[in-house]
């Protein structure tokens, strides 16, 4: 008996009927809440936290215990599949992740090679399967990576990046090269969630982060077209039950139609997008996830009541949402607006499938 | 006789035959030439070139010399309308711009007013005269300003920003404020275009950098409606021509035909709009100006020939195409790539006109 409890958000992504809209957020275990940077200390750092499956447990919960959330999701980086090829991941303080040895040479890029996820993966795969042992079948757990194109961002620029100079120039100069670590990284992706959904995961979420940045017909040959053989290659049926797959490139809501005819369950919406339109663009094909600017959290409890409702009335009744932020929650955030949050969205959409 | 021997920018504005399709590049004036980087020594520092007419005429003027581009732009700042505000506008060195005092507090807001175009801001109209003088009427001259939004977020902020999480929160907890912010700005940014077309500007163009970053409800509210009271207010015809208006919103691809309402000319684009796909949203009402990606220029000059020419087939034959890139030129370019893409669009452009 794998279903759990609460299923309202499997259901609503596979666009079946249900009493309310659910809703997780984006990065709900983090720095906004006090618990998390508390457990953070102790591990030392955030490392420490992703690699220790006790920890990654504690802080994956800790908004469940809080909120009334519709989902968990497992709590990693998206960086564990480089740092598991070998490019030796670490975080500067206050400038976010970086590799020892960025992929830059042609031998380099060669010898890369996607990891087992049994092998230097094992803590993700094992925080999986203990974070479903700490659910009880509550609700479900979302397992997730970085997306082909985001992680060679990342591999290639070796950290954060705001015109992404290397990767692009790789791109338009040598895309063999380009393309060679995109089919390992959609290979090593495939794997990475197949693993998580054999451990326990009940759904899952590509993280396209960097998509955006490409050009209209870039974005379809490095970006789309491998999250498009990762979808093809993942375990869509776990124990009798679908295992639906999210889709969310930040600043894709240019390329809507082309996201959902990847196969995919559901597409993320960044807050961009006006969710009705988009609704209407894809129509029936695919669920929607979001897409609350994460700036409204930093108002007044009746202003983030007021921008939720919108939300909630652009999508409209019928099925099919998944209520998220159109981004991770800001480490800013005040607690308490969560709390709004997450009523508003569970009481305005039950009266409104009321018809009230 | 004010038209300019070479007219071709502002008849494919209006969306006239030309002989080709003209371009110009964002930022053409800058550090990538070394000439550039020469003068900017001499005058001290960046702040130093655009305060001075002469030396903002040398550096206006030497992507000419280097180039057959067909329209100069102004050599200015953005911030210069906050400057002349009092909001103490300085650089502090690898950081981007800065406000000594950032708008923050209720009175302070209340106390802001719009400069007059003739004091505090007279510098670049003195500029504006020089480099038309040293231009001779050989190519037309392109005023700009940042958009109220844009300029309120620098204002407001402090400095560039990667969440805007201060004007975000004004704009969601005191829209009172921000509307208030955003009605000045346009009246300063009326002001200083007209001051701008009647020191010489043949044609201006408003860089909405960061309306982009806005929810699809709160662009057309906090930034179009700002462009389009801007848009009413300027100075259309001078001396028997057509002043034309370029309207850029970067990120803005899902909004366009909501931007060619306005009543602009034209509208900029950056790379993530598939040019032809935007011809036909926006239809004959509006030119199009753009998109190639910057980054196309790291490549070598086989990859910007293949690339500009994409750009070219892809808006397709007709009047209406101002070639551009789809994001200021970056530093970090080799000059000799600009030579390969300004002779590939003139080129290719002549060819498809010719049937060829």
């Amino acid at each position: 008996m794998t279903r759990p409890r609460n299923d309202t958000f499997l259901r609503a992504l596979m666009r079946q009927p249900t009493d309310y809209t659910p809703l997780w957020l984006m990065r709900q275990a983090g720095r906004y809440l006090p618990e998390y940077r508390e457990t953070r200390a102790r591990a030392g750092n955030f490392m420490g936290l992703c690699t220790s499956p006790a920890f990654a447990t504690e802080v994956t919960l800790q908004p469940l215990a809080r909120y009334e959330l519709d989902a968990a999701i497992l709590f990693s980086d998206i960086l564990t599949v480089p740092d598991a090829m070998g490019l030796g991941l670490y975080f500067a303080e206050g400038e976010g992740p970086k590799f020892e040895r960025p992929l830059r040479e042609e031998w380099a890029i060669r010898d890369l090679e996607a990891p087992d996820p049994a092998g230097k993966l094992r803590y993700v795969m094992d925080a999986v399967a203990e974070i479903r042992r700490a659910l009880d079948n509550s609700v479900p757990l979302i397992g997730f990576s970085g997306s082909p194109y985001t992680l060679a961002c990342y591999m290639i620029e070796g950290g954060a990046s705001d015109d992404f100079r290397r990767i692009k120039t790789m791109l338009y100069e040598r895309p063999d090269l380009l393309h060679h670590v995109l089919d390992v990284n959609a290979r090593a992706v495939t794997a990475y969630l197949n693993a998580q959904i054999e451990s326990g995961a009940q759904a899952v979420m590509i993280f396209d982060t960097w998509g955006g940045s490409l050009s209209h017909a870039a974005y379809r040959e490095f970006s789309l077209a491998y999250m498009q053989q990762i979808v093809a290659g993942l375990t869509r049926e776990k124990d009798g039950e679908r295992v639906p797959v999210i889709v969310f490139t930040k600043g894709g809501g240019l390329w809507l139609e082309a996201i959902a005819d990847i196969g995919c369950d559901a597409l993320g919406l960044d807050w961009t997008v006006d969710i009705g339109q988009a609704r209407e663009r894809v129509g029936s094909r695919v669920a929607l996830q979001g897409n609350l600017d994460p700036s409204v959290l930093f108002a007044t409890p009746d202003v983030v009541a007021r921008e939720a409702t919108r939300v909630l009335e652009r999508f409209g009744s019928g099925p099919g949402h998944v209520f998220n932020l159109g981004h991770g929650i800001s480490q800013f955030t005040p607690p308490e607006n969560v709390t709004t949050l997450v009523e508003t969205v569970h009481s305005v959409s039950r009266k409104m499938r009321a018809g009230a």
